[in-house]
């Protein structure tokens, strides 16, 4: 019987079913041992001789019986008939219990003559010294780091016994296309199972991709019959919605049973845990983060369960910036910015949108938020799940306020310092706001005031008495975008795209048309916010609207006319508390450095005779 | 100009001298996205399309023009003239601004009915919501994690521009043999080339294994020649201390400069760093933890200098419970076993022998003690530098004290559990003082006292009026291991190997010996130590001496004639404070739990009807 959404199952219900309703045994199979790094032991991992096999020399010297030795001393020379001359790592042969350093033996005509007595076992490796035969070297269960295969070559180990779990991934959709193939308008490329291999492969399963198949239920039966023969997991990508094209529980169905459809977490819900010939049979949505979010939390824990390890990274209590809503009933994971502002760990949701994998890439933290509460207020201190290691973690450098493309070129420059910019784009003023209290360790803006001046009348204002540094970036050229080459007078005869409020650009905006007494209204589009230079290019160029207000760099990235309207200074606002702090550093050398003053040349639109100046609140 | 030892050069400027002598230019290969995981991009990765290209739906439902919903509502039911159904997915058609979803429909002979406005972009994934046409994805020196894969293909990309370094191993050594072949006496599997291709690889680095070449220098010369040619950083591996045999500077001044010799770490002094063809060329020495310490010290920041990124754990505060000594003049390193024991991080340094790979592959940290101090005294807070994640290194369970190959199996079972059990082999004795200390989670035990009970006694004696528990893992045989045959009346005309003073072991040795009335002087060998049961049975097996004292499964692992003793009462002690810790509540289970019985009773000489039986102090 299908369950269509009746009951929606919660993730630890969906968790414990996993557990107790398959037998999660793991495939093992034998790779040689320089492919198994990364991989986990099936089996205690024994030495198959000691090493050393026999006692070795651990200097250059004399072997020697060491109670031949006593007595000697410096007045009292002692001249060794029986001895035998070793270098380090040769065998000290049976008779003899100690090496003297040759620099310690005095040789007269072929006589070894010492002045210090040899303790017994000086200077040998005895034999089992790392590691005696049949001495357990690697537990089961563990993950091959490169230095254990050093241990393991010279252990006598030339294979390795490792978990596997089979994982065929089936990915369904009419809309389709491979990978490689641009997609022609509705179509999509077929990125979740390549996502799911990737991450399932580095866990220590084997995946095999079956071809695309279209939403047919017999095409997808078929596949899915082969798929389960051939592997210990399937998991079927999309489908798994109730639309009219979403046919996964219903194949699933034919050839077993569907015990879950729908789990209470977001993004994800659609998903399904079914059963075919006592194999689990995953149905992952479509959506990019939601799959994700379904490899992650449903699939990762059935890996684990056929017993190859999982590594955590931990949690941290993180002050949340941005409130978070939403619905009761379901856990939701958000994926986040995490970074360390002064000594308190400070935490940003990124998009929450279910297609916007940049939520994934740019993240190093998520939040669960339990299906209990209606969500988080900014302010809280909530648990952050590190997706990379606290020490990685550290190493952010977040930075709140105004969009440039040229932030993005921080980060490529800061990368190489292993410095992770983070970037949260909400606006001047948002930047402003974050920097008072004070949850970012820059806030780059770019506001104009009724004096002419920029960026310190608003920090004055909004910011009064803190110690604030503003480092200038560029002096940039904002102007009109247009597929035509209009200018700003011609505006108000065009559709318009405008940029989110409390953004310097909007701002600007506002500023010309109050200049030239025309109303908002008067501009077709006013209201359509969008929060980056670029997808306000972006507009223009695939015909939405007929102009927008941006820098230079994003209409000339996209190839559109451009005409300037002002000339403003582009800043980078930073407590002076945060100016000693090593990855704000890094970013004031990256500003002023050679490789960014080409980057702004090549992108065009910015002026840098005043890149690199600091200013002081008054 | 061959220099040999004339200075040995400091580690820093070692660094500063690889990081400024050499132009450390990558190299850059595309590879196919899949293939890519793990590896660091060589130049900014851009979108090359937007994602999505054109407005999507969002929901099941119909497009509409936001601004004919206006006035809808509960009351006022509107019929929408324009509309369009679309799925999620699904093209909005330029003329639509916004999507209803299906389930606030009212479908009226073919006509839609909407109680509801619908603001303008309501329910619609815009063009470019996950990315933008030529925005950036990811920056230069980023290394691709497993999700990444799922935004790249997703963004068109199908091969990835990728940093390498290319480095040549070469493994010379008259005694090498390649891995997988057994060692005869003298011989040595070459395992330090296997390691470091390993190792680096994991950076990113892109290594070719020569093939051994003998200690010959002509022989020698022309594969480092064909090496240099053929990548951009060559290591040599072994043969570069100054004895009779060692010939790597010699070659490297032929061919190029010799521009360090000597380098003033430990292990790892007789480490080279030369040029032949401005391409850095490492002389890395032969004992495997030397090796690993060059790699690990020297070529790591060499290849990072190339531009890989390395990951790093970070160092945490922990208190060293046994003092290390060292020479004065190099930066030393020990390799540990790092855990938390309350709320304390507490740091056993191991084996310091430079071959006693055993010590890497049970570390998870190490310990860096610089050059001018003379050691670390126990008691002190050092800063350990983890060689595992923070979250790995807070599950390691710490045990302290008798050893039993049942520790090992102990280990395997937990494993499971993702707990990483490291036990230091002090004897009993020492447990009981690292119990003392709080400096140990469980301190297996089994001292016979003069009333015939075990441990308690002790117990009360040395942590007189703490709360500890003591756990039985099993009643054991301890007895005489020989070849012939031998039972204990027979030791003094035989020699014999001793555990180390502190180990039960010793002191049921010491007990039987006083019965008797037999002095220790009448055991031939009685002043030998080793650790571990298995090393007593192995010095028998290999002829080194006739006889010792060990576990009845140690002597039946090597196929040894054994005579029962004793049977003894093997306890593991632990403070009540931990009972509660997830890793010990684990090891307490482990050992209780049925697989765990039947390894003893595979294994054979343990009496499991006491097994889990908890006694507490009087």
């Amino acid at each position: 019987m299908v369950k269509r959404y009746l009951t929606v199952t919660s993730l630890s219900d969906a968790l414990s079913l996993l557990r107790t309703g398959f037998s999660c045994t793991p495939a093992r199979e034998l790779v040689p041992l320089i492919a198994s790094v990364g991989r986990v032991t099936a089996e205690p991992i024994f030495a198959r001789y000691s090493v050393p096999e026999v006692h070795l020399a651990a200097m250059d010297g004399i072997a020697v019986i060491s109670r031949q030795t006593r007595g000697a001393g410096e007045q009292h020379p002692v001249m060794i008939k029986q001895a035998v001359r070793v270098n380090t790592g040769n065998v000290v042969p049976p008779e003899y219990d100690a090496v003297i350093m040759i620099e310690e033996v005095q040789i007269d005509h072929g006589e070894f003559i010492i002045r210090k007595a040899a303790p017994s076992w000086q200077h040998i490796r005895p034999a089992g010294e790392d590691i005696g035969e049949s001495e357990m070297a690697l537990p089961s269960g563990h993950r091959i780091r490169p230095h254990d295969t050093g241990a393991l070559a010279a252990y006598g180990i030339t294979e390795v016994p490792v978990l596997t779990v089979r994982i065929g991934l089936i990915p369904t959709g009419s809309e389709l296309v491979s990978h490689g193939t641009r997609p022609a308008p509705g179509q999509v490329v077929e990125s979740n199972t390549v996502m799911a291999e990737a991450m399932l492969v580095a866990l220590g399963a084997t995946c095999t991709r079956y071809p695309m198949v279209k939403d047919n239920p017999a095409d997808i039966k078929k596949i899915l019959e082969q798929a389960v023969r051939e592997n210990d997991v399937v998991i079927i990508s999309a489908g798994s919605s109730a639309g009219t094209k979403d046919f996964t529980a219903d194949v699933i169905a034919e050839l077993g049973e569907v015990l879950v459809h729908g789990i209470a977490i977001k993004p994800g819900k659609p998903a399904i845990i079914g059963r075919i010939d006592r194999k689990p049979v995953i149905g992952m949505p479509g959506y990019p983060l939601s799959a994700l979010t379904v490899l992650r939390e449903l699939v990762t824990p059935l890996v684990y369960a056929f017993g190859l390890p999982v590594s955590s990274f931990g949690t941290v209590d993180a002050l949340l910036t941005v409130s978070v809503s939403k619905d009761i009933g379901s856990d939701e994971f958000v994926l986040c910015s995490l970074g360390q502002v002064g000594d308190r760990w400070v935490l940003t949701p990124l998009s929450r949108g279910a297609g916007v994998q940049m939520s994934a890439v740019r993240s190093n933290a998520n939040l669960k938020i339990p299906a209990g509460v209606e969500g988080c207020e900014a302010g809280k201190i909530v648990p952050a799940t590190l997706t990379v290691s606290r020490a990685e973690a550290e190493k952010a450098l977040l930075i709140t306020g105004s969009h440039d493309p040229l932030i993005d070129y921080l980060a490529d420059l800061l990368q190489k310092k292993e410095i992770g910019l983070h970037s949260t784009h909400v606006g001047s003023m948002g930047g402003i706001f974050s920097l008072k209290k004070n949850e970012c360790h820059a806030a780059p803006m770019h506001l104009l005031a009724e004096n002419g001046d920029y960026n310190i009348p608003y920090l004055e204002k909004y910011i009064p008495g803190e110690d604030i540094i503003l480092l200038c970036v560029a002096e940039r050229q904002q102007g009109i975008v247009s597929r035509t080459g209009i200018g700003f007078d011609d505006l108000v005869r065009h559709s318009f795209i405008n940029r989110q409020r409390g953004s310097g650009t909007r701002m600007l905006l506002d500023h010309e048309l109050k200049i030239r007494g025309i109303s908002h209204d008067a501009l077709q589009g006013y209201e359509r916010e969008v929060t980056t230079h670029l997808a306000v290019a972006l507009a223009v160029k695939t015909g939405e609207v007929d102009a927008g207000m941006c820098v230079f760099s994003a209409a000339k990235a996209l190839g559109l006319p451009f005409k300037t309207v002002a000339t403003e200074r582009y800043e980078i606002a930073i407590r002076r508390e945060h100016l000693d702090d090593p990855r704000v550093a890094e970013l004031c050398a990256a500003v002023t450095s050679p490789p960014f003053r080409e980057i702004m040349d090549r992108l065009g639109g910015y002026d840098t005779r005043e890149t690199g100046v600091r200013r002081v609140l008054p």
